[in-house]
């Protein structure tokens, strides 16, 4: 069906009716000018919003509208992971072409909501429109978090060791092979690496222990891969770093699939982006309550690392030296 | 200067730079996971959120990258003057086209700062990248109101008063004249209805007095049209409304303008969009206090009609009798 044969107010109609009722917090849902929550009494609000565009952060020929709806989510619920926040509430923004059929956006939305029931998140508000070509998607995520026990990107000091939750490189991995599939069923190993990349898990629980056990200094989420990110700590904390490549946890299906020379697998684990783990610091006399908790999550946590003074900058040291500054360049957008 | 030349990190910069430092209740602004705000205690959390795309909403042969970036706000403005909640945060999610130059973006958001500034409004998170085509605009505007004292679409009862704020139809004039004008200087009757088409004025104030007197049960911001928008109303209220087309209020520029027959101007008043004026229903006892408070505001108030029995259904009346209802129909953005 044409989403022209329902309608926009159609269209708001049958995303309203499939989303479940609104949780008790939620006053006014969708369907008003302005949505109204109430918040629990001693928590900041924690808000977020990610932009996600077809042909820019998603290709059409290589995720289908489920689970393009659940990564949707499911980098948002990250973000507020790294806070160590309550997701709540999200709104949406949503311009859709005329080429996709009203059982896409039905598909979407089913994969948005298998992601925002188990987490307690409520659809209350968006604006939908028709676009000229692509596909824009744009999630704004509220949460909660106690007032003084979330984390931020500053906050880490010279000496704290730094840790990373799950393992690192297998969305990158997984995408490069999802582009030499053409079809072809994937092998386990190579299922695992697809579904760290399409279908991602955003680290919640442990990014709540971590804040309200005061663990963590500083927190984020890996999205533009390890060293761009770990450059947002030492920007905002005022620090620099030192990695130890040979530590960077990698699962059994990245380094029998990564394809990159022996001994270099790292790159990939350094450089890969999208792998929605957790990156943080703690002070040192934390390790063994870090290590504790660490074995008692299926992701794990690895120490990789250690906050060093601002001027030492940030360092990448393999078993042969220190790697080469000028390698170390992070994602942009626009270059 | 072209946007490859900072990148999507020197861009996220010189927007930072460029905004005032962040109100007192601002915890964490842009620059983190998520930002992190205190609530008002008693009060509710207000959310909107507000899409915008170049030849959808807006075409740029029309409108410069200034009034671009304080349409965009006032909109979303609108939408919490509508609810009688006070404006606090803003976040965006902006896809630019490589073809905008670092200019165009500093004047776009030079003309959010002039709007969201006087109204106390702190850009607080936000989402950037490229974008294959056009610009797309998604603001998430979030605010506070007192519990209890929120007005909303549902709440309109027979017998109660229809009012709306300011004039209509302005705003539809305006663009039809930007469409004509070619380069040509602008008389001031068309400078006015130009202004009221590129440059609305959310109306803020009146909405929260609106509300904090317990003067209006059911509030709307016209945004989509009178008529549509008062289909809201009916829908949410489950009532029916009998609209006075001759008292639909026209300014003296949009009577001189309006491209319409004599004795048809009001069809341009009752289905011209993005008015961003106030329609609200209230108890025929509170006629006096409203003719009062409205007195007092520039923009003015005016009774247009009744809020009438659900079964009644929405009519319109001219001199010479009813429309037709098959003349009362809204815009459809996928019709």
């Amino acid at each position: 069906m044409k989403l022209r044969e329902i309608g926009e107010f159609g269209l708001i109609a049958r995303i309203k009716k499939s989303w479940p009722p609104s949780s008790p917090r939620v006053i006014q849902g969708m369907g008003d000018d302005a949505a109204v929550s109430s918040l629990c009494p001693g928590d900041d609000l924690v808000s977020t919003v990610d932009l996600l565009i077809e042909d820019v952060h998603f290709d059409l020929s290589f995720i289908d509208p489920f689970p393009l709806g659940r990564k949707s989510l499911a980098v948002n619920l990250s973000d507020l992971a790294a806070m160590g926040a309550t997701p709540r509430w999200m709104l949406i923004s949503l311009a859709l072409p005329s080429r996709l059929s009203v059982e896409f956006v039905d598909q979407f939305f089913a994969g948005l909501r298998s992601v925002a029931e188990p987490h307690g998140v409520s659809l209350i508000g968006g604006d939908t429109s028709s676009s000229p070509d692509r596909l824009f998607i744009s999630i704004t995520l509220l949460g909660e978090g106690k007032r003084g026990a979330l984390v931020y990107r500053h906050g880490a000091k010279p000496g704290d060791d730094l840790y990373v939750t799950g393992t690192l490189g297998d969305s990158l991995v997984g995408l490069h092979l999802a582009k030499g599939l053409k079809g072809r069923a994937p092998s386990p190993e190579e299922k695992f690496l697809l579904e760290r990349h399409f279908d991602p898990t955003p680290r919640l629980e442990e990014g709540r222990a971590l804040a309200e056990g005061k663990l963590a200094r500083a927190m984020i989420d890996i999205s533009d891969g390890l060293l761009s990110d770990l450059g947002h700590i030492c920007e905002e904390s005022r620090v620099g770093a030192l990695i130890w490549a040979g530590r960077i946890p990698q699962s059994a299906p990245f380094r029998s699939l990564v394809p990159a020379s022996p001994g270099e697998e790292w790159k990939w684990a350094l450089k890969g982006g999208e792998d929605y783990e957790l990156l943080f610091s703690a002070p040192p006399e934390r390790a063994d309550e870090l290590g504790a908790l660490g074995k008692s999550w299926p992701c794990g946590i690895t120490r990789i690392g250690r906050v060093e003074p601002l001027n030492h900058g940030v360092v990448v040291r393999t078993e042969k030296g220190p790697v080469d500054p000028s390698y170390l360049k992070g994602y942009d957008h626009f270059a």
